[in-house]
């Protein structure tokens, strides 16, 4: 019965909660799940035993009774499914909550992880003046029109479900640029998810693993 | 009962059957479900009255008895476990086949979007001749991986379900390239899919639409 995910032993983010793992922590988390964490270094992502698991050699993966998924969006659907908390009861309001983990993962994220990919690897490219304004406008445009429908709401749908807890992951891939500032609405939004215990939960939880990475890495001049 | 979706009213693909629509239409012909097609033009597709429905303003939409969704890969979820066919019934291979669905739209997609795109619009820039190879590479090793798990498997996961649908679409945006030539097993995958008849129908069906509208548009001394 015990659930294993899997995470990054030493994340790229240093322990700000923007690896896929995150989401799927916190959906465990709202749904009240204990679970093991399996954690993969850089080569092991890429050794022939988690591409058993994981064709794309990513984290997260998901193990429970013989089932073995991948894919943050399908492990979170997954749990959603199974256990009440994070969908609807009523069908097509499920069906509804369910096209927001696909906006997110879909519509949005590519965008962002364009735009912030860029800023963080082509910096130094001859052409990154040129570019990455056109990489900031798509992601603007895409913030407006879920701006646009937010409005004045709490969630994205009626209550806060596993549509709202992707979107949310994804949205905060924009924290270390200034996109966000012109929406006060998602930004408000951002902050209601980020307040819920579950998400504190998970977020302090993979924090612990990065945490622990770090301090056994350090050179021994430095403690 | 009736479901209705929405298509481009002139396909920028020229009939390729490479938007988004057909996903849901081949979807729709694999599980025998009739459908009516709402046809908007580019300026239709950002008024209010299709933001009501979708509001990142494209197509596909569905709508059926109220309900209304938006995101291809949400509506092929809904279609498929709504109506026997595209996905297996046993619990631990549905959530699989569904793992798929979103490893075509997170995993492949993203990469072989913006390979595509640079190809489209960043041709004439500074910069493609350095940066398409990075972007081709992002795809190659992708497909290397998918390749990899599919081997001489005939799907991806058992029978032919709704991630296999997926998948397929998301790899046809690559045939104006030739990087699928390295792996002969994906292009025969492809094949598969697009030799049944579901398959055959929808593109047929969403190749009309742009040969109509293409014959419409056609000046007068051309015909």
């Amino acid at each position: 019965m015990t659930i294993t995910i899997t995470a990054f032993e030493n994340a790229p983010d240093r322990g700000r909660g923007l690896a896929r793992d995150m989401r799927v922590r916190w959906a465990l988390e709202e749904l009240g799940l204990p679970y093991a964490t399996r954690l993969l270094s850089f080569d092991a992502l890429k050794a022939p035993d988690h591409l058993a698991f994981h064709p794309f050699g990513q984290i997260p993966s998901f193990e429970q009774d013989g089932l073995v998924l991948f894919e943050s969006g399908a492990i979170v659907l997954h749990l959603a499914r199974h256990h009440p908390g994070l969908l609807p009861d009523q069908g097509d309001a499920r069906a509804r909550a369910v096209a927001w983990i696909f906006a997110a993962l879909n519509t949005l994220e590519p965008p962002i992880v364009e735009c912030t990919m860029s800023l963080l690897f082509e910096r130094e490219r001859p052409w990154f003046a040129e570019r990455q304004p056109m990489l900031d406008q798509r992601v603007r445009d895409r913030l407006q029109q879920l701006s646009d429908r937010l409005g004045c709401d709490e969630w994205l749908d009626g209550s806060f479900s596993a549509g709202d807890l992707m979107m949310v992951t994804v949205l905060r891939r924009l924290g270390s640029t200034h996109l966000l500032d012109a929406f006060p609405n998602l930004l408000a939004y951002i902050a209601r998810g980020e307040a819920r215990p579950a998400y504190r939960q998970a977020f302090t939880d993979q924090l612990a693993v990065f945490e622990a990475a770090s301090s056994a890495t350090k050179p021994t001049a430095d403690r």
